[in-house]
């Protein structure tokens, strides 16, 4: 069996020995390792993929980690058998470019999730949804209907025990509520190179300073808009025979590839955050 | 002889039918011809190259150009001769690495210009200026002496018939009536990627929010700092692996061909602007 | 009515002023214009854009066009209106990613075109077509059957008055009476960064090799494999930590993207192809 | 102080635990730590960054790492003290770019090395080492005087302790003498993206083919043409509009930023060779 464990400490003295010594010690083969140490913050962080040769309880090792290393380290820790799929919510509203693009990974294996359902603050996107034969649900929102709607939502994603949550342009503003329920846990594509152009209308901003590269960004959803913690960014070159029209449809093919990849990584479990940042592990 | 000639004006119909007859009778041939159209302000932009089999006065031929088509299409435009090396006038601080690049270019015919001298507010590089016996001219900056600085350096570049301007990371902010005398024609090297992280310490604050990719920007100054037109953006990845001062050395590179690009458009008669834009022709 | 107006020549004076002038006087505001030198081959392109205030007969101005430009000039032209889309047929076998991509724009009205059918020489990927409602072909092909699969072929596309083909990752090599019907009309998306790496399996060869880069190149069809005139290409840097498995996923992204913006192209009327080399107008 | 090892043996279970128990037991701390496996050749890669509190006897250690580490798991293995810098010589013929930038790097201590003297089959170049005051030998290559040019060479390489080569666009092949005496250890910046157009003139094969975006890479020599482990590559876009000019001037740009951070690589000693190909630690 294989297990992918994510550590984060205060940097000191030997935590990769006591770790490898303790892997080693169970059995595990350590397949890859990778570590970084942020030295302003002074954190020590490290994702390891471990094989052992026989199954194991868990529960047991985990108790047994907790005991010889998180404790004495101080680790924020977290392990994860290969074998179990991550449980991922879909949120769209009308742009039809990313939900297409993650569906098609989806069936065709490349995106290796589960997919409960779909919401959408629109019906604009149910025939998608039909065509690849996921459960989609219209929740509307407006202002009157906000807690409402927000309530059905979790319901949703607590009935179906969804892991984390990809707002896949998603044109509403997340609340507070959710997002403390999914700590970096919900993954956003903002149609810009943040943190330029922040808000709504990202493309007529960059039209209209005339910049000669556009970008998209997907970031994990924090409070503060737009300003969570950065997974992923790319880049496209334009030119003044561009207009806003060129812009958005470049615009589309970035967007849905940096958010792909973003969900990519989280999946793989190569992501940690710290301090408003990523660590995205190779 | 050979002629490159830009215009803009309101669009309307039949303008390239104008210009290319107006042409063919002088005895021209267009070996090149770029035109675009601004939708939204409704403006026409054109470069044309033009060979002649033979000389003529340009005076001559700048009159009949303006008699017979810059008036009647509420033209603005002008007309360069290939043969006439623009002089370029370089403003620098502590930086070594784009007056390295540009002088580089400049001693081995890269840069196809006349450069009479350096202004630097410090006297660090002066050894590079001898090492490429360009004259230096130490103009220290301070509150008290900006004024008296000022008057210095529009001496020289009056006096030495300087062209256009490139601030080769110059950590001084240029007056109003320097811009003034050289509308469109001072070149700036930001070390981001504009709009985001204007001002000071831009790689500090992509690291502090810990972006994905960095850029520089090179743009003609205008009063607002850091806001000019646009000419040229370029970018670098980077990840949590990199510290600030790795994102100063990528940036380097990055600033210093990006400069260098701008520099030989603007050479090249390549740029127009229009609006706080810039129209890049190819 | 908008008309689109591809040319090329050889290369001589007052093309430009010729063809601006013809339009002129047929009433057609020219709102966009491009045009390219080859220097060494002595070959004039152009592309035009031109909007006419009111309806005409087609055959007519190409009756004119033909005696008073093409004719004299030696031109080869053509002329297309902005609402007649293009049929276009799919070609696949087995791999998905460039045909969910094609699809999802196709749907989604991103790409303006019609699309009949769908050919592929295995089943596999028929309950993609299924899901998106195209009819799909399953015409196997082998040694002893390749003549008689041709020729089904053939006599679909000659059905559904076929414009051009995409090979959307098509497995077999396309036979010389194919590519004679539809010459510089069939689209291929090769994966690696041509020419390097041409034939099978580029991405072990690139894999071997120890590149740092991989590439996706997307070109028109010729007799000689891999080799046809390059329409667009674009690269994804790699490492020593990506396996061959990441190779070919990241490839997937590069190729379903390459082959889309060629296809935008073509679609677009923006290719123009001359010596085996294209011109791909902005 | 601090020390950097470089390991490769056959990947086998509990290296990283031996190696940080035996460091750990030194009293150095791992500041960073990078491994990789290569799967198919079973062969296990580490990087690491060591401080020690106190200075201690180098012979020493290297005895003991050998004794408990080297022999048990068959390393092939090196440690590197920060301060002292590697010695390089640069080989150039005629073109200035590469040069000018690796000397502009090393006067303005980016990069760190010591240049004990240039050498060149051409005279060309002696203006710009004698104005960064570097000592220039002047040895012609011709087919007889071959042997001679190479044990002149080869007699200054070792009277200076030169510890590895750049060929900074150097326009002679490179002797398999040189190579023995120089393995991995000669850098050389080939003007393609390898393996496309590898040998003579591949700017004009790379316009010749119609490619879309052209390459520079840096690699080892070896004693098979352009065919070694490549160590960095990057690219640039070109169009039709582009002439091999065009495409000249855009590579002299590509070549010098490929080569320098190659040399950069291989100076904070990042780079490992393994079965022609390279691991590049971050």
């Amino acid at each position: 069996m294989k297990l992918t464990v994510l550590i984060h400490c205060p940097d000191q003295t030997g935590i990769i020995h006591a770790v490898t010594h303790f892997l080693l010690q169970k059995g595990g083969n350590v397949i890859y390792l990778d570590q970084h140490v942020d030295k302003e913050a002074v954190v020590f962080f490290m994702r390891l993929e471990v094989e052992f040769p026989t199954d194991f309880s868990k529960p047991d090792f985990e108790l047994e980690f907790t005991h010889k290393l998180a404790k004495p380290y101080a680790m924020q820790w977290s392990a994860h058998f290969e074998e179990v799929r991550p449980r991922m919510a879909i949120f769209v509203s009308k742009y039809h470019h990313c939900l297409y693009d993650l569906l098609s990974r989806y069936r065709s294996q490349e995106l290796q999730v589960e997919i409960p359902f779909i919401i959408s603050n629109h019906a604009d996107l149910q025939y998608v949804a039909q065509k690849f034969e996921i459960p989609f649900h219209h929740i509307p929102v407006s202002k009157d209907t906000r807690d409402i709607a927000e309530e059905k939502q979790l319901k949703l994603l607590t009935d179906h025990q969804i892991d984390f949550i990809v707002l896949a342009r998603y044109m509403q503003i997340v609340s507070d509520k959710l997002i403390t329920h999914y700590p970096n846990k919900i993954i956003n594509i903002h149609h810009s190179f943040l943190p330029a152009f922040a808000g709504a209308k990202p493309y007529h901003a960059a039209f209209e300073r005339g910049v000669k590269i556009i970008g998209a960004t997907s970031h994990y959803v924090t409070e503060e808009l737009d300003a969570g913690p950065i997974i992923e960014q790319d880049v496209s070159p334009v030119s003044h025979v561009h207009s806003i029209k060129d812009f958005i449809a470049k615009g589309r093919d970035l967007e849905k590839i940096v958010l792909s990849r973003a969900v990519q990584l989280h999946v793989a479990r190569k992501t940690m955050v710290y301090n408003n940042k990523t660590v995205i592990f190779t």
